[in-house]
């Protein structure tokens, strides 16, 4: 088996390859008007400027946290640590970066060259933020598992890269999920309702802010989301296999590399499903996504096959890997249906009654969205622990995340169109080129809902697999230890691991109605202060309101990223192991189910909006619209912070965890 | 031992006998003026309509469950579970009947004698309902006791009398939560801002069922409620105690009859309490009410630890008591706090944005209000099982309601204090006994908050009281029997247990949304079609408003109410008693997380409306009212129809599922 360990870091290398190229392509399309060239500069370099502060902060954050792992479990776990805080931050560093070239260029090309071509451009700027985070992963994981993973004895080490990549997810989402609703919120307030003047324009001095957290929030936040779960499955899935009990399934040897062996087969499949994706570019945008992300899925499923058999492992593992793939496209599609269809009809209907029947009615719809997409993991873990014990869990993990460079691409293809349709508004580009960007835009909802539910999916899952390895760990220390239910300290573990979600989903709905709050001040301030400013002969200081969202973004996110660290050893070394055990169960169940019911119903409110914009139930500037409006605006820190934000901090702490495990 | 089986259920009647003097003292002030008498009239006799159609319903669900248990358990379960039923079904009736006829006398008094008097006459209505409620318990527990329960043996059957009582608190609270928001978002919504009439204005149609929906929501309703987690905590300890390894504790025919002793030492001191509060009804209304509910638990302590002493048990036992005691009376200030306060005017405030930020805040707030209390509910099961193992539990939750005969008369004084107010301004009584009644209501309000709060924690406490015996009966049948977390139908069962909460809120939630719609339909029609009815010529149909909530209440209950009852031998007999053990476990933690949030959520936001509305941020009629409003709309169902729905829920899941263990 040792003769492959060098091919998942060479083909996390060929990947960057092939993103590095999709990114020459990009910037070969000239950006011929200079307005547009502008707007977009400024909005690249917000993003930019926010990613420096948020880097700075982050780079004291691992500094403590490396420390205090070669303090406690040595340099190796430390390196790997480092190493994963890299991989992650490089991976939405260049996925951002380039996302910020793609958004003007999908403009440029939809007033150019038309529908299909804009297409094509927003969907290779995402498409690079799937495969950096699809290659950073196997290039780093491969390369450490190539060092000490091979061997059982040391491959804990690599739960430091996990550690690494989880940090940095955790800021990266958190503070950019403030950072895009504050502005989003402050910018929609003051400039919609207040001031009258439409989304995206350019005397509004939040817009700037607003698409700069597009990308800081739904490229950048969402990309090191995935890296971290990618990572997560894959480290929890060798974790469980050096330490499990072997049967029929295979040699452990086998067993360990299978990760990233599929991630690897993945990855390549990811990048045929791109191909495809570029190659349908004249069909019918919805049909062509469908294509390539269908057809990668599939592709994976029968290539995994082989891969199962040519490393000699059973054939039950497989059928584990395929319940994970299925179980991905489902609780997608089922997101698809509650933030479309029935319930956003349903919803829009409420709003003649006003605002509040509207929340009655998008909070219930939110809670009713759970039902299947749990029904579905526990499916997942049913089946694939029958066939393969918890060992199933794991590989069922990674086998959802495999295709995570195209799910990923599609992913981020949203904000890269929002944004394009942001800056053909502002640049005043006329109508034709707005519908064009508008419906690249209204797919890129529809694709971003899906990719939501996708990635809470993931996320449960992957933490369900790293708990499975905490478990095996402890297990393996001290036989006979069991997370009963009946002991005491297991249920107290499991009362504040419910807590946390409910705390830390509290704690970032007031950050960003604080933020926001303050965004609004600024605003106003503007509009009343700035001469000339509503008749668009004066310049608003946008880098003012870029400004303030980066520092209440970078202030708030401390407390939550502090709690989410610092409580699993707290509980652990406080109570102890069964406690902590416990608590990333309760954790576990209420990260699951606020993350689906915050995602689910704020996704619906805001499709709600714009079924009513359609001149549905009055249109535009009914009753019925405002009430809509404040749906929206309820559901903006649901489904973009509060919301995947739980993602996040069960998979944090569940890595935490696994890396003290040793040390309880 | 024996010689004192007797006890409990003579002291139920002596209970029912102090009940039914309070209740001769209350029916002889005569009721002169016959407006308020004609008004009293229709209410008492819609509350009674719809009882009698609610018990319809519950009898023909209770025989068929009747059937179902005496077929697969015997006749004594099947006869417990009948007791059980009527004694929850009478507590409910008896302090109803009474509560239609103080609220009318208590406007009587107000407006003829003054505010002390009208406190006493509204709380001796509401002490009816504690009365009735622990001397009910006592009595039919008692009896089953004193046949079945003395012998660890044939102690099982009296888990029917348990499983009786939660499924007419099922129906009850769900039916009555129900009714009462569909009616009260009715009325207001239509009378207060299409018609802009004021609150209880006669002229609404919808008025009379408003004040009906206090008596059967939050009387009735909150009754059963409590019944069924008093008598639910005093099961789970005896099934403990007589299938428990024994240690030092105490002998096991002790252990187990010291429930019924504490339950019966707490009725007399609530009967101290409430004769405390009747004495000092010259002093401030809320000194008076507090002195009483204090009072009468620290007097509950002290002569606890000396029946403790008395039947021979460990000294740590009565540790566990009072952990569960102050437990208890922690979480309702916690409730107070955030209903009231700081959090109360942050919402406030944020009404000056608009309604959504009323909506995030209050969102905000409710979800970090469930911190402290889940703190200390861990708090009590950590202490109490660390002194007295799982018995522990059961004994803090019996600890935390003994004293419900004056906890539960100061919850039930405030919906008769509210419907005392409504019949005043129907009755158009004048300012100054507005006034008056005005300041009764606050009042109840406040002490209707600590109740819910206080509510919320006995059940979760009774739940796992309850959980506790399942495990142990299992383990009892079969040793080795264990809830591993790690064990993949245990994590399964947890998932399908944190799915029910979220989807029984959304039901309860669209139940209340729907009916609602029903009756500002009809209220409109009534406004558009009597002619007259405006200007007071001519009297609204008052009765097919209370008719078109029954029918809605009825219908809606029934879906969640089968799920509750057939989802745990669905799961227990389908998957299996190790996942039904971990469904428990998962509803258990969501039931109680949401109650909290949607509980206290929904009475922050009452509160932040009337804050604004005493002439704060603008006061009555400004945009920050309007949002306030949106606030409390939402609010209502969270905190009378779903957030109780919980509490109901995870009792029904949990009696049902000890019931069934033996066939498991």
């Amino acid at each position: 088996m040792t003769e492959l360990f060098y091919l998942p870091p060479v083909l996390g290398l060929v990947g960057l390859l092939f993103a590095f190229i999709i990114y020459l392509l990009i910037k070969r399309i000239p950006v011929t008007n200079e307005a547009i060239a502008n707007i977009a500069d400024q909005i690249h370099l917000g993003a930019m400027v926010f990613m420096h502060r948020e880097y700075k902060m982050l780079f004291m954050f691992a500094l403590v946290l490396g420390v205090a792992l070669y303090l406690s479990l040595g340099a190796n776990t430390a390196l790997a640590f480092t190493v994963g805080a890299v991989c992650s931050a490089l991976a939405g560093y260049i996925g951002m970066f380039t996302a910020t070239k793609a958004n003007v260029r999908t403009t440029q090309a939809a007033h150019d060259q038309g529908a299909a071509s804009a297409l094509s451009v927003a969907f290779m700027g995402g498409s690079i933020m799937g495969l950096c985070v699809a290659s950073m992963g196997l290039l780093g994981l491969g390369m450490l598992y190539w060092l000490f993973g091979g061997d059982p004895a040391t491959a804990h080490v690599i739960h430091g890269f996990g550690m690494g990549a989880s940090s940095v997810a955790l800021f990266s989402r958190v503070g950019g999920g403030i950072f895009t609703k504050s502005a989003d919120v402050g910018a929609d307030l003051v400039g919609k309702i207040e001031a009258g003047i439409p989304e995206d324009d350019p005397r509004n001095p939040g817009v700037i802010a607003d698409n700069v957290g597009d990308n800081v929030g739904d490229v950048a936040g969402m990309g090191s989301d995935i890296f971290e779960s990618y990572c997560g499955a894959m480290i929890a899935t060798i974790a469980i296999a050096s330490t499990m009990v072997l049967g029929d399934l295979g040699s452990r040897e086998s067993l360990m590399f299978l990760p990233l062996a599929l991630a690897s087969t993945g990855l390549l499949c990811s990048v045929l499903g791109i191909l495809l994706v570029k190659a349908m570019s004249a069909s019918k945008p919805d049909v062509a996504l469908r294509a390539g992300t269908i057809g990668a899925a599939v592709l994976f499923v029968v290539a995994a096959y082989f891969v199962v058999q040519q490393v000699g492992i059973s054939y039950q593992v497989w059928c584990s890997v395929v319940t994970g793939a299925v179980g991905g496209i489902i609780i997608g599609l089922v997101t698809e249906y509650y933030t479309a269809a029935a319930p956003i009809r349903k919803i829009a209907k409420s709003g003649e009654t006003g605002p509040a029947t509207v929340m009655i009615t998008g909070l219930s719809v939110g809670m009713q969205s759970v039902v299947i997409p749990v029904l579905t993991l526990s499916a997942i873990i049913f089946i694939s622990t029958s066939l393969s014990g918890l060992y199933g869990v794991g590989i069922a993990a990674v086998g959802m995340l495999a295709t995570v460079g195209i799910t990923m691409a599609i992913d981020a293809y949203g904000p890269v169109a929002d944004n394009a349709g942001g800056i053909a508004e502002m640049g005043g580009l006329g109508k034709e080129t707005r519908e064009i960007t508008d419906s690249l835009d209204e797919l890129g909802n529809t694709t971003a809902a899906i990719g939501k539910g996708f990635a809470i999916g993931a996320a449960a899952l992957a933490a369900l697999a790293i708990i499975a390895a905490f478990v095996e760990t402890m297990t393996h220390h001290y036989p006979g230890f069991t997370l009963h239910l009946g002991n005491p300290e297991v249920l107290v573990g499991m009362f504040i691991g419910g807590i946390l979600p409910f705390l830390i989903a509290s704690i970032t709905m007031t950050a960003v109605g604080d933020a926001a709050f303050e965004m609004i001040h600024e605003i106003r301030r503007q509009f009343r202060e700035i001469k000339g400013l509503m008749e668009g002969e004066a310049k608003p200081d946008t880098a003012r309101c870029v400004d303030i969202a980066t520092t209440a973004a970078l202030k708030k996110m401390i407390l939550p990223g502090v709690l989410a660290v610092a409580v699993p050893p707290l509980v652990g070394f406080g109570i102890g192991p069964h406690a902590l055990g416990g608590m990333l169960g309760g954790a576990l169940l209420g990260c699951v189910l606020l993350a689906l019911m915050m995602a689910n119903a704020g996704g619906a409110w805001d499709n709600a909006k714009k079924y009513v914009e359609k001149g549905n139930h009055g249109g535009k500037g009914s009753p019925v619209h405002a009430a809509a409006v404040v749906g929206d605006t309820v559901g903006d820190p649901f489904k973009d912070t509060s919301g995947p934000a739980m993602n996040i901090l069960i998979n944090v702490m569940a890595i935490v965890s696994l890396v003290i495990a040793p040390l309880l």
